[in-house]
């Protein structure tokens, strides 16, 4: 099972529950990466993308021995076009050969024959011929979209199957105005709630030997008083847990999301650690370093 | 404003209110361009893709006269990987270059900072250096998401209004278990109900000459009860109509999706289109425009 795979990954890596969010701007690459990669490509998109991925190899290099997880935020490489998307699965390989697993943060939902095509594309394999397959950009893992119901979310279940991937449905997301939809009461219960219910059906028959579903659910940090009552409806589910850092979510604040063996959820931090150099001009790789041990640190006196 | 462009649009092509879905898939492409693609390019990815875009060219050379508008969906370029991606640029260039209005089905949302670099990405422009920007994908309007909230969908809203572009939002989708979500009861109403008021408010500082805003809506075809109480919530969207032939929805059933004049609405259609050649192996264009008519031709009897 994909997530048993996860949770080795954290164990080898001192049980560090932390994922380094790459989801780089071109305003954030230093000067030096740029002006070697300028010389060669001028100042288009091709440039743009290849900062891009130095930048990025850069901070895996610097955080692979320390951390067991990336999340790559597919939005940072569309914003650059095809360029950007080479850079996109280049990123992933280069994570993967760095023996980290990788989760894409695609967002993706749609209905069932184009959900497949999603699943298909950044977990799975696409046909080309009647006896060839290929590897679109393959991922172990990527988050999804609840808002269509089961048949959307069924073909990201079937992938994770056949190929042992696993997913992470949004749930309650980071941003201020999720309350206007997400929060709305329904039967009863916030509208996330229900999702929650349903991520936990949807992962039923995906149980690893950790007692973890393939299934796992995207909650903010920025919403500590929802942990609790999450992982009551969501028991066998990974939490994949932005918003601390830069979105103002604290890492002291989200113990319930853990289970008590430290178990349950990962810690993503992106634009703090990525951006850490930008505050003094120091060196990008020692600065996100530093800051990713920082929070490795915070998280592990939780359990202390 | 980016609605005035699309109505004009749709005036110039005899006031029909098409929109085809360039949804290709490798099964669909005709052994002639695989035979002269694959001479040159073997049988992998860029073969795949390749393909893709011969397909896509003739069908858009098929329709261009005969409708104003195509919609692309992402997911069947993102399963053939970064090749994939070029198609979907390329295919993009082409369909405005035949002077298409091109909205591309992405579905994106998310936070605040990352529906930013997906608006632009999809619609505005992407920096590169302090006086260079470039447009990565150029499309005219993009599907979005609504389950983050007004923070997730007001950067769209803010490239619309810098660029001139239109988003639909997705409200009630064509799939058998939209219900699930959906139709969840929140406040006394449909969860679809409260998107829709969400719509209504989104767009109200974007409204065109035309008394349209250029925050549309989605609406499957294969839920035609839906769409007279929504078209009173959303009196100045668009509504962008799937689901009509493959999926099972039926053109006769939506004529409350549109208002009295025949403008309101889009009804899109993908594989009843493009894979009519498939049924009796003729060719593609041909029967692509073929059933572009018939479509064409049932549409305005809702009118007549």
């Amino acid at each position: 099972m994909s997530i048993d795979l996860m949770i080795e990954k954290i164990k080898e890596k001192n049980d560090t529950p932390i994922s380094v969010g790459l989801d780089p701007k071109i305003d954030y690459i230093p000067n030096d990466i740029k002006n070697i990669i300028s010389k060669k490509y001028g100042f288009g998109p091709k440039f743009a993308a290849k900062c891009l991925y130095e930048f990025n190899k850069g901070i895996i290099d610097a955080i692979y021995d320390i951390v067991p997880i990336v999340k790559i935020q597919s939005a940072y490489y569309e914003l650059y076009g095809s360029e950007g998307i080479f850079t996109f699965a280049d990123t992933i390989n280069y994570a993967k050969m760095k023996g980290l697993y990788v989760i894409v943060d695609v967002k993706r939902n749609d209905i069932e024959e184009t959900s497949e095509a999603y699943a298909n594309a950044y977990l799975g394999k696409t046909n080309i011929t009647y006896n060839s397959k290929f590897q679109a950009f393959g991922a172990d893992s990527m988050t999804v979209n609840p808002y269509f119901g089961s048949d959307g979310i069924v073909p990201f279940i079937n992938v994770c199957k056949k190929y042992s991937k696993s997913i992470f449905t949004i749930v309650k997301t980071s941003n201020k105005s999720s309350f206007e939809i997400q929060d709305l009461i329904c039967e009863g219960v916030p509208l996330y709630e229900k999702i929650a219910h349903f991520v936990s059906e949807w992962g039923k028959d995906l149980i690893g030997k950790n007692n973890y579903s393939n299934i796992g659910a995207v909650i903010g940090a920025t919403h500590p008083k929802v942990f609790k009552t999450l992982r009551k409806i969501m028991k066998k589910s990974y939490f994949l847990v932005p918003g601390c850092g830069a979105q103002g979510g604290s890492v002291k604040n989200i113990s319930d999301a853990f289970n008590e063996n430290g178990l349950g959820c990962i810690i993503n931090a992106s634009r703090s650690i990525i951006c850490a150099h930008m505050k003094n001009n120091e060196n990008y790789q020692n600065e996100a370093r530093r800051e990713t041990l920082k929070l490795s640190y915070d998280v592990k006196k939780l359990f202390s």
